[in-house]
Parts: structure tokens; sequence; C-alpha cells
């Protein structure tokens, strides 16, 4: 179906060629300071064009607030939100109607639904994901309210073959905006843009990882069987278009699991437990740094070189808010998961 | 909460040290042959003290069917099972109650539920899992009855450093059990079994990871935005307890997704998609066998040398049928919701 | 929340008095022919200002639809539907901002949400029903393709002491719309209708009951413990603003629970069981056809005369679409879990 | 399905004449107090043979807690119970199996499921009803905890045509209890009984009214679109067995619709709104009390005298309990939902 979370509830709709796309968001309580701005900003770090190393395509992708806030503030109502679909160049796709384009779900989503929208791909357009980065901004501004030490952070950590290092505790997004390719390592992110730069214009494309951190996790939010906080994350990162897996704790966790427990669990110097755990235990956040590295095939290139100017080389620098999108709504859905439950002993 | 799937739907219950652990399965169709046998089987394949490179905790599991089931065929009524808890030995854990125990969740749980079980791990225990085996010994009755050409088949692909090469189409789960590893690579499996037996003698472990694949799955199964087939099996083997990260398509992936677009998409020689979208395409079966790898850490250990021995130096083994419950009951929920939709051009 | 049922999901959002109202329909099979005509047509059933009997005010309601529908056929997506709200009249209820509205739930919302929407009812207004109506056009056109025999259709049936004999079978909703208060006993029609003139003109209003008779359902649809086909249906009724009681059966009900077991079940002539089950037996539909009266107070009145033309005065005429609605959605649900169930024996 | 609440989720099991039933309750909050002795009290109120005026069939009903409860606190964790079923005497029913009993949902059941568990009803059963008393037995015990101002009260208001007048505020169950009918009122207590014995002797049945009053109920609790507190309730009520109608507010509900609504909605001497809104208001609990009318069908009667005395006569006594526990389970599912708000203005 196409709702996500249980308290916090995001349902979206809209074709990537049809009239408009958007998102209705279900359970976020009244008084809660939200401006159509704030759902604008967020778009916007998602949108095409917004600089070389994306695609070329301009989407405005203007956001329109349909209920759910008056005066500023969430009354406590459905959220609905839309985006009109302005630039829909069908005659592009046109010619693609009738052959399934390799590399896309048509063929299955015929199979599917005995059909397949010829307008480009329907619901499985990587344009889907504005739905989720509307969502994801709602979630943003009740977490915001709700719990103001949570930081939601994702960045570019590895481009083909360049993996950047963990950056420091307290990474801001406008830290991570300050770069086209949202990779906050200085020195490896001009690395990373010239490199995609060149996937462009040879027609090919790159894949890589994206890492989440969340700071300031309430201890102990969660579930503890179904439901797991890894689990809800993983559910999440892994819906969305590109995503090839989803992994927990280090980096490295590859080369670690290749050692034994006595090396693999080795505690920090303080005695505290080390990174291994990714900031969940049985499930739920256990006061450390909640860190996932979300892996990302490259893109499916298209020979036609003429069209691949209207396609991401790299789709990780936008898929950064995409991801922050995804854990904000998961935490947003916990947090009322987690209020719901009085706590006596 | 403790219930997983929708139209399919599992609830687990029972502390592991408290009189029982269950399951409530609803939504299975009426009319599945379904013999107590069956689960008894299945649960067989994950109890402790099956071999030398298990615990030698001996758990006997014995299920007992409540409801559902009547002359060997499943009622269309929910199916509970029941088994007792027989080898409390709560005195192993009596001194325990006062101290969190190393690398366990049991100071986020007394966070979160203001109180931690005394009684050794409560629902955070591995012993939770039975209650999954049990689920999934339905939904495979199910899927037999419903789609008898599915294979849902896991094996040990890796303990430490030692990685298996992807065994030949239609292996079998009784394949697999051949060998107490659950590694069916032959000589591998000797190796590994000498390793596991080695940590177990020095009070180590080791972690690994277990490939699971799912053959002859309906072309077009699962969903497109939200609930996507990879997002839904992440979800489910993320939820069991070791699990560090879900990884999609091929064994390599990691030293794949270093590569070009152009070299990752490369087709095979008869045209069709490679492995790299491990079966799924725009979150539906594309009609490949559906195959992920599931990365397991080492098990935190004990310092007390005297209690290694009643814990597992290496879960995958046991964990073997544990994540291919948790493929079942994901393929029995989506097959349930596959069929409620019928499909008009 | 504003979600209602779980295959056929119907999300609703939109306060009255904001920039626009809707749904979003999830579930809906594709290839199910829909029209925005069709849906326009649903909703200038229920709109405002259709005849003398009803407010005076006039709200054009025009529906756009936004997504999942492609040359007029469902596309297996989330189909969205908006109506602009264009008469908004907010200095009406200006006065009415600082005061609890008699007869409202005013005072109720401010102490759940904290604040009132001042714009006059929020969501709480019965213009909220419009995208009710808008979810079970879509479920009409789902029942339409896949139970073609399937007649839901609803009348007035009682208005103050006015009381209608049952029409006979096979009744159509064009027939109950040839007269405006929507009761198809035509000698009764006229003096109801000229009863509401008079409540009307007095600043008075009134009550009564709705009948909903849904002939064709499948048999056995339902559930046989929690969701029951009775229960699915009394959730649905019960939900509607003024609805004070749902009744299940005979028109004569009260009168007949007075008679012992022996009268009350009296089989008809032909030896099928009389009409006091309502069509529904252990929770599943019978194949008689599924009865229900559902009882509505009058509306609050207010003493402001000048204000009383823009109220109804007799809200039954335009709920009988929104009674509708509400039963093809619960019918559009249960079908697809129906559905979703091989039957094997 | 066979779940009830969302999250203080109860799911049931067990077919009248399998080995036991039962149920799981999911999302109770820790550190409720709860004992056994509780759960057997609230069973004891509905079991068979209590007194002359039910059923002579003696079933002990012994529950057995199996999860989710340590040290006589709930532990947060799902609460699982079981009853043995003992009396199964399914010999009785062997000369049933193959043909439909009249008045039982026998063959709309096998059309569902294509078969009938011949052991006498399965989960049609009246019998069902005693997973439900579980599931209010913990509902209870967690609205004692979180609000003990909260009073949930049923009593036996209608049998035949004798209805009693409304009691004073502050009825207690154990006041309900003093009289086998179960009916407050003393003077007609005693004809209730008569009549019941009555229609006992002759094979004979009889239906009616219970009410139940719900004081203390939190203002605001409930939801205002979907799922309102009437809406709740109604689906609650109309799920259990014999149940042919809900009504809200007055016992003369029918009656006082007649009336315009000026008289309809005449306030009380002190100016507070009378109880035409039966405690409810856009959905949400006005801080009145919540007053319901649950109208029970008589059962329907067997022509073989010999088994009469296995089957209630009149079945109103002992189900208050049932209505009860529905209610309690929907205000403590409601209460959870309720503190997941945070409530900022």
């Amino acid at each position: 179906m196409n709702s996500f979370g249980e308290l916090f509830r995001v349902t979206t709709f809209g074709e990537s060629h049809g009239p408009a796309m958007g998102a209705v968001i279900d359970g976020c309580p009244a008084g809660v300071p939200l401006t159509k701005a704030f759902v604008q900003r967020a778009l916007d770090r998602r949108r095409p064009g917004q600089s070389a190393v994306t695609t070329a395509r301009q989407e405005a992708d203007q956001v329109e607030l349909l209920s759910g806030v008056y005066e500023d503030k969430t009354l406590g109502t459905p959220i609905a939100a839309i985006v009109r679909n302005t630039d829909a160049r069908s005659q592009d796709y046109a010619k693609l109607a009738k052959e399934d384009r390799p590399g896309h779900a048509d063929r299955v989503w015929r199979e599917r639904f005995h059909h397949r929208d010829p307008r480009g791909g329907g619901r499985t357009s990587g344009r889907e994901t504005l739905c989720r980065v509307i969502g994801g901004a709602v979630a943003d501004a009740l977490l915001a309210n709700e719990t103001p030490k949570l930081n939601v952070v994702a960045w570019v950590s590895q481009v083909g073959p360049f993996v950047a290092p963990l950056p420091a505790a307290g990474l801001t997004r406008a830290q991570v905006d300050a770069h086209p390719t949202r990779c906050p390592d200085v020195a490896l992110a001009a690395e990373i843009e010239a490199r995609i730069l060149e996937a462009k214009a040879a027609g090919d494309s790159l894949g890589g990882a994206i890492t989440v951190r969340i700071e300031g996790a309430p201890l102990g939010l969660g579930e503890p069987v179904f439901g797991k906080l890894k689990s809800r994350l993983a559910d999440a990162f892994a819906g969305v278009g590109a995503v090839t897996g989803v992994v927990w704790g280090p980096a490295d966790l590859e080369h670690r699991l290749r050692l034994p427990g006595t090396q693999f669990h080795a505690t920090n110097a303080d005695g505290t437990p080390s990174d291994v755990y990714g900031g969940i235990q049985g499930g739920l956040a256990n006061g450390e740094p909640v860190l996932a590295r979300v892996l990302f095939k490259p893109p499916a290139t298209l020979t036609d070189h003429a069209k691949a100017g209207r396609h991401d080389p790299c789709i990780l620098p936008r898929a950064v808010p995409v991801i922050e999108a995804m854990a904000s709504m998961v935490f947003a859905d916990l947090l009322l998961s987690f209020l719901a439950r009085p706590h006596r002993a």
C-alpha cells in the first residue's frame, strides 16, 4: 500500500506525469509550528537541477498546503500537501510507451497491474520521493517541537571507490549542503564531484553509500521484537528506489565481521560499548548515535546519450534528503508510540 | 508491538523463563494441510543442543497446537501454538538479576519498561525466535499449498573470514541440514565446523552471513512504494537478534558498488538482467531468484567460561531456520495481498 | 485517525473552511472504469442547495482528480481527489470564534486539541462528509466492476413521526432521488416535504431514520469474530455526524424484541429464515438482503433565525448518499479481504 | 480477522470444542497490577451454570496466564491467557455434524470457509466471548491504574416487555451482580427472573437490552472523524453474537426521534446539554456519562427440548460482563491513543 507509519502515518499519491503528487500526514499532534516555506525548503533540497552534478531537468516543485495547518501551526487534523507536475514532457516518454525500458521495473509492473502507465514510470519514478520529503518535513517539525535534541543528518559517504571518513559529532544539514555532492569531507568532495561530472559526460553512472546518523534519540525508543528500531529503519531505507543494502554500525563492518567476537566487541577505552551496535540494542535506541550505511546501486544507464542529461548520473546527493526524510518519519512514528506507553514501575 | 504481517499476521508472546512461549497465526486460509509433526520438525531445526557446534543447553521445545487445526487441516480460524519452557534454570540467572549483562539490552530495556525481568532476558532472549519458527512453519504450509513452486532456502554463507560460493539453483533445506554448520559447501563446511569448535573451546564467538534465496516467487509479488518486497524482507531480517546488515544481490556487492553503472549493470549473455537486482525491481518480484545476504554480528561473549557452554559460539547454523521463517512469513503475507487484488486490464 | 478500511483504505483530509477537502483512496485495483464525471455526480447528490428542503447555501463542490486514474481507468495507484472550498464566508463564523456554539462539539474539541479552529467547525463540520462521498464513489466503481449484482441503496424511511413502509426489492438510487426528500413512498414523501418546509420556516429541525439495503452481497462476505459485517457497518454508520443508533432487521424491531423467541424467529412460509437477521449471520452475509436502519437526531437549532437558512432543517435527504458511501466502502473493503482468502476444502 | 484494537490490541483464538481458547493482549504498558485471580473473577461472571436463569452446562473455565505478568505486575510484553475446554461433550454435536442447525450461521460459515467444524460452532459459538472477557479484564486493570475515576458498568435494562428505569449514578458491578438477572431494579428483577424461568421451562427464549454506562471518561477521548468513540463502541457491541442494535442516549430515543429539534434538544434545568448526546459529541467524550443501549435478539430455540437445558433461555445476564469487556477494551485502546498525542496549544 502507499502508507508509511502507524501513529504518524504518511500516505503518498501521484504519478510522475499525472496532474499532481502529494502526501497526507495523519497523526501529527496539534500546535506544532509548520509553515509552507519550511516544507518548500525541504523540497528544494531534493529537486532536480540544483547543481551540475544532478540532472539538468528543472522542476520547480512548488508545494501547496491544502489542510491541517492554520496560522502556521498544525491543527491536529490531517496535513495534505501537493506539488503540481509542470515539466511533464510526456512526449519524451511517448516513444518508450510500447517498449519496456531496460533497468526499469516496467515489465514487472505490467505483470502486476496488467498495464503500464506510458507517461514515464508512474509511481516507480524517483519523482515519487518528493512525497516522502513532504512527510519528512512534517516529521522534522514534530521532532523539533518534541525532542529538540534529536539530530537526523545524512551525507554521501561513498561514491564509486571513494569512501569518506566518519565526520565529527554534531554535523548539521547545512554543513552537508555546503557542497553540491553532499559529501562533508572537503577534500574528497572535490574528487567526487569531478568523478560524477566525468560519468555524466560519458553517459555513465555511479553508486555508493549514504550514511545516516541520528543523535539524541530518547533512550529506549523502539520496539523489542517486531518493529525494532533496526527493522523500522531497514524497511524505511530499503524502500528508496536504488537502495541495495542497509548496514549498521561501523563503515568497515564487512571487514570486522571476519574477526572473532572478542575483537569485534572490544569496548571503548571508557568502558562504553563500541559502535558495533549502531546505537541500537534489543531493538531499542541505546543512547549512542544511531548509525546506518545505506548502499545505492548506480542508476541504470540509457544508451541514448541525448536523454542522459535528463537523468542523474549519481543519485546520491539528491537522495540525502530522502534518506533523512525516511529516518525522520520513523522517529516521529516511534516517538508517538513511545508517548502512548505510560511508564510505571 | 508483537505482531508481524498484515493479512497473514503472526503475534508472538512469552518470556524466555516464563511458563510458555507461543504464537497466534491469524489469516491462514482454511483447508491447508498442517500437522503438529510438521511444526515440531521446524522447531527441531532451531532448538539448542542439536550438535556440537551449538549450545549444549538441551531444550525439547515440544509444541502444542491449541486451535485452528482440525483433522490435520487448517480451519481458517487463528492457529495458536505454544511451547512450555522446561529448562528454566532460573538460578543461573539469579546472580545476574541485579546487574546488567554486558552486550545485552538489559539497561535499555530497563529504561524503556522501568523494570527488567530478572529471569534472563525476557522477550529479548534469542529464545523468542522459536515463536517466529512456528509462524514460519504455518507460512510454509500455506505457501506449499498455494504456490508449490516457491522454494525458500537459507544457508550459512560466511563464518568469520570463510565465505562460501553461491550454490547451484534448486538447493533444498535437506541438503543444507546435511551438515551441522548448515553450510552446503562440503569442503568449507568442515573448515567452518573446526573453527566454531575452536572458538567454543576458547570462549570466543564468530559472526558471518546467512544467504537466503527464494526461487519461484510469483512475478509481480510485492508493493511498489511502501512495503516493497525489498523493504518487507529487510524489516523481517533486521528484526532477528544479532543481524547487523541486509544486502541484496551478489555476494561481492560491496566490491561491485565501486564500479561504474555500465559495468555494474552488465546483462547476462542471454540478455536477461544480471543478478544485481536480487530478484526485485520496483519493489516487486521480477521472476529471478530473490537473493539476500544477512550479516550477523558475533555473539557478545561472557568472560565466565563456565557459562559459555550454555551459549552458542556461532548462532548462524541455528539462525538459518529463523531467517527462512521470516522470509516465508513475508511471502505468505504478500501472497494473500496479491490474491486480494483482482487483475483486470 | 482519518483513514477508513484496511485493504480498500480511504484517508480524508480538509477543514471546512481551509483551502480544500479531499480523499486518497488506496487499494483500488487497476483497470476499474472511473471518470471525474462519475465522482462529480456522487458529490452532486450530497451538495447543499439541491432543493427547497435543504440548506440554501450553494456550494458547487467541483471535484478534481489528482492521481490514480488514466484514460478513465484506475491505475492501481492511490486515487487522490480534492474539492476546493469556495463559499468560505468565514465572516459568518468570525462572530462565533470566541464562543462555543451550542449543540456543537466546539468545547470538547478544544479540550482535545487545545485549540479550536475559528473558521467553523474544522473537521467536525458536516462538510467533511463530502470526502466520504468521494470514497464511496470509488467503492461503487470497484463494486460495479467486480460484483455487478450488488445493489447498495438507502432512503429516508422516517422523518419525525412519519414512517415509510419497506419498499419492494430492486429499488434504485434513481427512484429514491426522484423526490427531493429521498423518501421513495410517493404519498408519504409529499407529507414529509411539507413538514420539513414547515420546520424550516419555524427555525426548527427534524430527525428520523434512513434505511439502507444491500442486495446481492456475496454469500459469506464478512468476518466471523471481530470485524463482523454487522460491526463494520455499525462502525461506518455511527461515524456519520448526527447518527444516534443503528438497528438491524425489521423496522419494528423494538416491538418484536418484546416477543419470545418462538414468535421472534418465526420462519417465512417457504422455510427460509425471516428477516430478523438483517441479512447477516455469524458476522457473514447470509444471502438475504442486508438491512439496517440508521437513526438520526434532529440537528441542533440556532436561536438566530437569520442564520437558520444556511443550515439544513432536516439532514436526512442529504445524508442518504453519505450512508450509501459508508456502506459501499465497507463492502469494497470486505470484498478485497474475501478475494485474499483462497477457498480450498 | 481476530484482533481488536490498535494500541491495546486483543487477539483471540480457539474453537469451542478444540483444546483451548484464549487471548493475547499486546500493548498493555508495564507495571500494571494484574493477577490470575483478577482475570478468573471476570471469567466467573460470564461462565455458564452460575444460576437457575442460565444454561445448566457447567464449565469451570479456569484461566492460565502464560506470559506478560511477573510477580503480579505486567511486564509490558504480550499477555497470553488460555482456558482449556473440558466439557467438550462432542458426542452431543456429532448428530448435528451433517446438518446445518436452524438459527445458526452453519450454512454461511460453510460457504465462506468451505467446511464446517462439526464440533459445535467453532468460532461462532457464544463460548468465544470468554476470550473477550479475558481482554476486558486486562483492560480493566490498565484503566484502574491510569484513570481510576473511570467506571464501566452494564446491566440488563430490558427483558422481553419489561423495561427498567435508569439507575442512579455511581452504580457498581457488585450491585448489578447482586441479582442473578443482573437487572439492578429490585422489583423488576424478580419479575424478569420468573419470566426467564418460565421461558426455560417452555423451551422458549427471551431477548431485550443491556444498557452500558461509562462514567468519568477523560474529556476529549476519542477520534473526530473515523474511529469516533460512538463508532468504536458500536463496532464493539455489534460484534457480540446476538446483538441486533446499538442506540445512544435516552432509553426512549425511538419516541424522542418523533419530536422536532427544539423539543429533542431541550437543555437541562442547569443549562447543561441533556443526555441526548449519550456522552459523546463530535466523536469525543464530552464529560457526561457515555450511555448506550445494546439490543439483543432472543436466542434461536431448539425444537429438541432435551437439549434446551444446555442453552441459555435468555443470554442477557451472562452478556453483561461481555458488553463491559468490549467497552473497557475500547476505552483502554483510546486511552493509549490519547496519551500518544502531546497536547500543545
